[in-house]
């Protein structure tokens, strides 16, 4: 604060005094220290600017002035906790409900994606009387104690860990590296009728199922995209349990043609629960559960109080409806899918060139981009996916890898990005690709077939 | 936002229409709208000034302005994540480290009470490998699914819950109505006792402690002022467990003599972990767990990172600091001494006049006041207290009830709550029950022994 800064080294060293190792830092080789940001760009100490393409929780822009505004004033004026009646609580809610299909109209707000999840966890339990969770593969879902038993991105890091046995993972629906891949004639129904497996042998054991819960695009599980109407095929109901969409990282109009990313998979698909965070406060701790009166009414039932000492103020509720009125006026879901779509073409156009490209994928500013050393037998360029990332820092330009192989360079920016950062972006990536493709003496005989998932003899 | 207020109505409409109906509201019968706030006093739409007695959360006063500036212009220059270097989230760190015995050393921050508490067992469990954990009756640590576990204060309003077997309730060291009482000859040791056996007990079926979790002063449960030394002697590390010190409700110079509650069971006395919340940033979602570095190593060794999207955003950080620079500027903490001593001796005062004042008992300004019907039998007087705030109310003064049989008025103001706010409610609560007394015919002949615990034939 009062303006002073730290030496850089000083900062990393109370950092490593203070600060739990378990905290990971961006690029800890060598981490940035920033210290301002505004729309899609961050500033270090030596006020130097980087082009931002991971920040997905500043959704409308860093510190875009009519939320900051928002917020501010109302700090000035009021922040308790939801027990006393307050506009903004019901305003905010109002407003969200206006995005979503009608039955889903009862919120609750709290301040994290891992609260939402816990919460909407304990309402299925609730609802169905049962005890059973499918989740899929590679998935994460949040931090707290429950939800690392359902996140099998955290749990496989363990090296040991005692899977919690009403816990059931499915297979992800990812259609380039996954069990059923494009040339699979009906790749919905198949990963469907997994779960399907899944919940035959759950009830075998006598176990009930209470819920399936999965993000409508996977994120940290490799920017997966499902194929069209999985969700609907997932057969969770007609066990009894419930369909819980966490959109935390992927709603808010980011894929461009719906407000949120379980409406791709139909207008008719409404799920029971659905779960919001990151980007609805952009950046401010806030996050919501919104359900169906029915799965409300059964909650309430169990006699139990909901309360959530900062969830709901009027300080986080100002915040978030000043973010969804600024996603309307700018218009950013059709910016999202203006240069979503630009970013994912011109990606497309550098592909037969690059042998390292194996997978574009994407939805608005949601993208992925899985790097290969193999096209054939996909084997994950991991080292060369850390690479991109590291040059590109060094050009001043944020981006980060993720999935299972931790090879799929994931874009998923403030949604005012412009086709001019496309621009940028995508040609440092195809220079790095070409510079890092002939160091490795890589070429593009051997880009044959590009058609990830079709497995041929490879020829390296 | 935007300056225009709903009808008072509209906003209870809306509220039924969209906020989760296990979301509680104040004063469920005509509750209250509050749209400003000023250091301890809340005002209603029609401005009409309330005095707060119970928001423990707007520690420094509501809507401080150096905690609002400096969390208003923080929001205007970055709000991101941890993982990137930062000067805020090490110089909180530091400056919190400097209250604590120089052990306690690791933070991690965190958005809510709840998500620290779950870090905190979570941590236990890594650095132990075992998996039982000890709370007390009517404790009350959180609403994510693995604290309600350990929240009797919670799973006993429901009308169907199933205990979980690694956990163990201990009576709570309640001295005034619990098992053991002042007139025991050493209840500190005695309750400990308890807990040995709990302990015998687990490890007959196997269990093995991983934590006994405790607000250093019981909230919730009762403002329960354990007997001193109580905590040294648990017997939890013997069995190879750690303590956690819940410190959400009763930290940040509360207790008036110390800066945390723990500090008053002796200043050798150390937990392993302790848990903050609810003041720490004034009403911003912030929270944080301070451990030893052996423990904090020993959870990083589990090779799982730990990322929280907001914990120890610049923002956050921001005003946690400025919440720290505040107690100390403004020596609220001598204030809670002073007016909180005062604020007992006051009620002492009253107390012989009054057979509806059980107990009084406090430290700093954390105070409760029991009322029962019966200074022998020590009924609960519950109707009786909701008569006290429901008056109360109407005469603009906030105050609750808590503890398991909802008879206890609990003051936990604000701490800039002064003198002449003593004045003013003790006034208040001194004529609403001579009024009740009245109504009831109660009188103060039965009066014969004010020394609560000591079991004698009642006169009523
Ligand atoms: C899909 C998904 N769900 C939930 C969470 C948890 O959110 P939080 O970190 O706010 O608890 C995350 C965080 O990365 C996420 O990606
Ligand atoms: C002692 C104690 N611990 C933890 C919590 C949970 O805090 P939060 O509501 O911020 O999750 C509370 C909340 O009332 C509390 O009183």
């Amino acid at each position: 604060m009062s303006g002073v800064e730290l030496e850089k080294s000083t900062t990393i060293d109370l950092r490593k005094k203070h600060i739990g190792p378990s905290c990971k830092i961006f690029f800890s080789h060598e981490p940035i220290k920033i210290v301002q940001a505004k729309g899609q760009y961050m500033y270090d100490e030596n006020r130097q600017r980087y082009l931002d393409c991971i920040n997905n929780v500043a959704h409308v822009g860093h510190c875009h002035p009519e939320v900051v505004n928002a917020g501010a004033s109302q700090m000035a004026l009021l922040n308790t906790n939801s027990r006393f009646l307050h506009d903004n609580i019901v305003l905010f809610a109002q407003k969200l409900q206006s995005t979503l299909p009608e039955k889903l109209s009862v919120c609750y707000f709290v301040n994290s994606g891992s609260e939402a999840n816990d919460l909407a966890l304990r309402m299925a339990w609730q609802y169905t009387g049962h005890k059973d969770v499918i989740t899929l593969q590679n998935a994460y879902h949040g931090h707290v104690s429950s939800l690392i038993d359902i996140s099998p991105y955290k749990f496989h890091q363990m090296s040991s860990y005692e899977m919690n046995p009403r816990v059931h993972v499915a297979p992800s629906p990812d259609v380039y590296r996954g069990k059923y891949r494009r040339d699979h004639p009906d790749p919905a129904t198949a990963y469907a009728d997994e779960v399907k497996d899944i919940i035959h042998k759950a009830e075998e054991k006598g176990g009930k199922i209470a819920a399936f819960i999965a993000e409508s695009l996977q994120s940290c599980g490799g920017q997966v995209i499902p194929p069209w109407a999985t969700s609907k095929k997932w057969h969770v109901r007609k066990a009894g349990g419930i369909f819980i969409a966490d959109e935390v990282q992927v709603g808010f109009g980011r894929v461009g043609t719906h407000f949120w990313a379980f409406q791709l998979q139909g207008e008719d698909f409404v799920p029971d629960i659905v779960t919001m965070g990151k980007p609805i406060g952009n950046g401010h701790p806030l996050s919501c559960v919104v359900t169906t009166r029915e799965v409300a009414e059964a909650f309430m039932s169990s006699g139990m109080e909901y309360f959530n000492t900062f969830g709901g103020n009027p300080v986080s509720c100002a915040i978030g409806l000043a973010v969804l009125e600024v996603i309307e006026k700018e218009d950013l879901q059709g910016n999202a899918l203006r240069v979503g779509g630009y970013l994912c073409s011109l990606l497309e156009k550098h592909k037969e060139k690059h042998p390292l490209i194996g997978d574009i994928r994407g939805r608005g500013l949601f993208v992925g981009l899985e790097l290969v050393r193999d096209k054939h037998k996909l084997t994950p360029a991991t080292a060369e996916a850390q690479e991109v990332i590291y040059r590109l820092k060094e050009q001043h330009i944020l981006l980060s890898a993720d999935g299972p192989h931790r090879n799929v360079l994931k874009f998923k920016p403030p949604m005012c990005f412009t086709k001019e950062d496309v621009d940028l972006v995508v040609e440092k990536i195809d220079n790095i690709l070409t510079e890092i493709e002939h160091t490795l003496g890589m070429t593009n005989k051997q880009n044959v077939d590009n058609e990830g998932g079709k497995r041929k003899a490879s020829e390296t």
